[in-house]
Order: C-alpha cells, then structure tokens, then sequence
C-alpha cells in the first residue's frame, strides 16, 4: 500500500463559542489546515461529528460544511462512532487517499454542546450507550464510566485519589496549549476536593463538554511531496468495536476493541509500544485514561494507574500522554477529540509544541474511544525524515 | 483499480415495525445478504443511518449493528448524509475495498421513524434541511419541495396532474414487491383527489417515512468468483455535495450534486445515460423524481415530467423507473433508502425481480439524495457474465 501522510492542521480553541456555529467553528479549523497544506481544493471532506442532530437539529453535516468552507460540491460526508467519530472520520481519509481514488482529502471533526440546556447534552451524549439496555434505565454516560471506575478499585485496591495525577499532568499539560479550555495548572489538594459528580469520579476525573473543530489535509506521498511543511506520515490506521452495553462483555475493565485496535496499528506500523514516544489517549474520565494505557500494551491490567501515581505519564516520564490537555483539560468537543488528539500529536512530531516539546520523538500513537469503550479508532504517527 | 462487485443482497419489508428495534431490523438484512454471499466475517461495516439519535436516543450505530449482527469487534461505523446516509454508506464499501485493505464488507441502510410522534420526525426530517436559514422559519421537509414543485410548474407550464404518472407507475410496481409498503396500484382519479400537504404536494406525491432495512455485501473479484451467486459489478460510484440551503443554488431547479454526481458515474463506468436499462431515482417527491430524471441526462430542462406524461417511465417505457415501487411506494426509511434502491437494481440485474422483470438489462442506475439536493450519490451497477 502506498504511504500517506498529513500535510496540514487546523483547530480552534475548545470553549463555549456563543458566537460559532458548527459551520463557522468548520470554517476556522479547515481552512487553517488548507493554508498549511497550500491546496485551494481537497477531492473529498470526512466531517466526524455524533451530536449535530440532536443538539443543533443539523444533519447532512458533510453538504453543510463543505460549502460553509468554500469546498461546494466537492464529495462529503459525515461519520459518526459517538466520542470516537473524529478518529473515524480521519480512518475514512485514510482509507480514501489508500484506496488511489483520491490524492488530497481533508478529515474535519466538529462538536457544538454548550448551546443545549445541560440536560438535554447529558441525554444526547447518554446516546452513545445502549438506548435499551443502559440509558433507559436512567444510567448517564459519566454514570457508566463510575460503575466501572468503582469496579477497577475494588479489583486493583486503588483509592480514587491515585486518579489524581491523570488530570493534574493534563492541567499542567494544557498551561502551555492556546486552544485549550483550562489552560491551568491544578493541585493535588484541588483533586481531593473537587465535587463529586458520579461516586467515585469528581468533577476533577471529568473532561468537559465544549465547541471546537479540529481539521486535518490527508494526502498521498507523491503529493505531500511539494507541500511546505514537514509531511507526517499515517503508519497506522486501525478501527475496532465492541459490544455497546458494558454488561454483555466477558471482562468488563478491559477495553477489547481499544486492545484490538492497537494490535492492528502495532502490525501496520510494524512496531510495538516500546517504541512509541508518546500516547494522545481518550481520557474523557480518569478511568478511560488507565483501561486505555493497559488495553495498549503501556502497562499491564490493574497497572495503568501506576504510571500516573509514578508521573510516567509527564512530559519527561515513560510514556507521555495528554501533552497538550487531552480531553480533560483541552476539552473534549466529542466528535471533534479525534481530529484534535491528531493535530496535536502532528504538532509535537513537527517540534511545534512549544513549551510542551518532546524532545527528538518520532513516533506518537493517539487512541479515540466511542462509547464506554464501544468503539476505538488508533493511529501511528510518524516522522519520517 | 480493480473490479468490484456486490455479492449478496438483504432487505426487510419496509412499514410500521412495531414489533422490531433499529438493531433487529439490521440483523435481518444484514443474515440475509451474508448467507447470500455464503460468508460468516466480514471486516468491515458500514452503517448508512440519519435519525437514530434523534428518534430513539441511540447513535454509536456501527458498533450496536455490527454486535447484535453477530459481528462483534469488527470495523464499525455509521455514516450519515441525509436521505442519502445509504447511498453513502455504500459509497464508503466501495472506497474501502477499492483501497485493497479489504475484500469483503457489508453497507447496511436502516432507519426507524415510525415510533416518534410524528411531529417529532417531521422536526428530525428538517435537520436536512439548513437549521439556521430554512428550518429555523418553519420550512418542513415537504414545504422545500412544494416551493420547488411550484416554481417548476411555473417556469414549465405544467399543473399538478401531470405529476400523477410518477406516483401511478411506483405504486403499480410495488403491487409485486413483497417488500413493499404499499403494495398496491393507485387510479388517476386517486391520485387527482389526494389531499394536499403542502400546495401542490399532495399525499400522493409524497413517499411515506417507514421502518426498514437493507444490506449488501461489497467484495474485490477475487473474492466475488468464489461465490454463488450471479454477483454484479458496481461499474461506478461517485458521490457529490451542494449548498445545504435552497436559495444558496443559482438555479433551484437543476439539482447539480445529482448532475455532478451523475458525470462522474457516467465517465467511471465509461456509458452514457443512453446505455442506462433502469434508473432507480430519488422520488421522495414527485418533483425530485422529473428533476432527478433532467440532471442524470434521461431529458433535457423542464422535460422530466414528459417521460411521466409519456410513460416512458414504465417496466416497458424508455427508461424505466422505481421498478420495485421506489420510494413513493416501496417506502422512504430514509436511511435505508439508497441501499434498498441498490438491492433492487441487484435484483432486476441477476433476473430475480419476479413479475416486474425488465428483459436482458445489463446496466442499471441509482441515485441517492440527501436533502433538497444537497447531496446526491449515483451507482451504476452491471451484470457482467
């Protein structure tokens, strides 16, 4: 197969963006991306996105998009695996340019959510477990996510403080990050205090909701070739899912299609995660953080909350991860995290990431997981000259 | 890039299926099309869905599809564009085999909309419409199609009788589909009396929402001489994108995502529309059925209702359309609808459609449309033995 790389990004900074709507925030991302790449016209638009409808009443998001970005008429869609639908969209890119249909496609991920009322965001969001068999019965998406934390302590015999550095590593991470949405640093003492939300996880466990867009220009070797700036190549795109409701997997604390996902891109990449410099993982709860770590190879099962209470996880530690915020303090504009996990990665493999530079890091790996660990889209960085 | 071809084919009975959630009805197409095709493991699958979240609260479809389908852990992902979500979806299939990544992958088309209130769905039916410039002055799906049914009459010269012949032929057709929603004919004099919706759409015009779904099995040629059946070529697929909004279009009369999408089919496959045996189009409306008719090149400007008037539209007419009742009749489960549209032309193409047979066509047609034309993806498909 041909080698693919992305040769521009774009995001804006995750907020509440009272003044942007899901075309304008589009808007921004994609044509800071198309600049980058200096190309007027990409062949096709991948928009990742899970809550338009329900929040914005808003579907044929592809169409919408592409003509707000000045692309009418070019070939668009919209792709959807819930908080994993940015990465979704990027493995759709992937696959078109892989496929020698397309040469240059653009994979843009969008969330606007802090229009609706609250509950009317906690009910669309709770649409990514099963309508059925979970949410019906009243359990909300952070509740899922505290059944299993709950259940991850009570096997491992971790306290919930040992969470802690999880967020105080993404909080310091995002300090140095423009487009953040807490861009500040928090402590151990503000961890231990912070409000419950769903026992055991506290508000400071929980990533928060925002509006953003995230965009990145997917092209073919033959094309990244002429284009300014340092090409990163795709060594890796790999999508896998699992059952939607927790109760109908064997082992509810392992992440099987985070797990599977990861063992494709490790044999695409042909690389294993000794070798990765640094992890953009899907910390939309603390948990997610640990089951995600162990579930890709970084730590074995019970283990991955070591590596934060060790700070392996810092800038300087082991295995890096949420070096720009991750979704607990960059935000985490659900259909949009995947583009943004991405951007950033491309960012540190540039040497662009400012005061947050790893130094001399060649391969970093980012994970996007939809559901309660339904769905997880990874994909292998790299640099490659 | 190498043929590709569909291998097996699944549909449900489109209607008020009380008795079935969106998975049951995917599991039903989805066994269908895979014991056709005589495989247990796809490995991929691809969602084509609108309103899932919007009408029952549940969106991460590709994971919750593929699971209950007995495909866990594989490649997942729901793609939305529309009333064109199917049409995409399948579009995706292809890409993703022609990529050489896969060999074998299902597109599956579901939707269930009759389980809201029906002002619920009429809402979620509005979001593929532009939320901010039309939806938000109360224009109803039906409404956008009645402005531009209006505007043709006037610019053409035609009343609205002379639309009937769309309506009567799709419900003469459905009478021999078992699938159908309405299986039965409909009178001149039926179609003259019908009540009216939106001046001058009358109920007759209009396709009605159902619940459904259908599946294919797209697989590479290596794979597909290995099967039973007849598998017939998708000899083109291409997919394009227009102004979300109406009044954005220069012309609102030519649907040019359809024309776009209909140029890139024909010069793919290498045929023009001269060569096309049936045309499966887009009769969500009457309207869309002669302007779907005029941008594919089956007539020229304002001549669309002509083939109608002519019936050159019937099983023994020039070009025959919605020989399995299209959605007038068969039903519009709206994101299901482009994949039913190809499960049909597959059957008229491998010589199964029973007594709406279309003697020795080889090359058939279908054409998806998302919106009021903002998105439009065309197929042509042949028996190539």
């Amino acid at each position: 197969m041909r080698d693919i790389y992305i040769v521009g990004i774009g995001q804006t900074k995750v907020g509440e963006h009272w003044d942007k709507s899901l075309r304008e925030l589009s808007l921004e991302a994609i044509r800071q991306a198309l600049e980058e790449a200096q190309i007027e016209l990409p062949e096709a638009l991948f928009v990742g996105n899970m809550l338009s409808g329900q929040l914005s009443n808003q579907q044929n998001l592809g169409a919408l998009v592409a003509d707000h970005a000045g692309l009418r008429h070019i070939e668009a869609i919209k792709v959807e695996a819930a908080c994993a639908s940015g990465g979704a969209a990027l493995h759709m890119a992937y696959v078109a340019v892989a496929s020698g249909l397309y040469d240059v496609v653009v994979a843009c991920g969008v969330e606007k959510m802090t229009e609706a009322p609250p509950s009317k965001t906690t009910t669309a969001l709770a649409s990514a477990a099963d309508a059925l068999y979970e949410a019906e019965h009243g359990l909300s998406f952070v509740a899922l996510n505290a059944l299993l934390m709950r259940r991850y302590m009570h096997e491992y015999g971790y306290s919930r403080e040992d969470f802690g550095n999880f967020a105080i590593n993404a909080h310091r991470n995002a300090a140095n990050n423009p487009c953040a949405m807490f861009p500040r640093a928090i402590t151990q003492e503000a961890f231990i205090q912070a409000k419950m939300i769903a026992d055991p996880i506290s508000l400071l466990d929980s990533s928060a909701i925002g509006d953003g867009a995230a965009a990145v220009v997917v092209a073919s070797e033959h094309f990244a070739k002429s284009r300014p700036l340092t090409p990163i190549r795709i060594a890796a795109s790999a999508l896998a899912t699992d059952s939607v409701a927790i109760h109908d997997r064997p082992d509810p604390l392992f992440l099987q299609a985070a797990y599977l996902s990861s063992q494709k891109a490790y044999a695409q990449a042909q690389v294993g995660p000794e070798e990765i410099d640094f992890f953009e993982l899907h910390d939309a709860f603390s948990i997610m953080a640990a089951l995600s770590l162990e579930a890709a190879g970084f730590a074995p099962r019970g283990q991955g909350v070591r590596l934060a209470i060790e700070n392996e996880i810092s800038l300087q530690g082991r295995i890096p991860i949420s070096t720009m915020g991750g979704l607990k303090a960059r935000g985490h504009p659900v259909g949009a995290t995947g583009i943004y996990q991405v951007v950033e990665a491309v960012l540190q493999l540039r040497g662009e990431a400012g005061a947050n530079q790893l130094q001399g890091c060649r391969l970093g790996m980012t994970q996007n997981i939809g559901g309660s660990g339904a769905v997880a889209v990874t994909h292998i960085l790299e640099r490659v000259d």
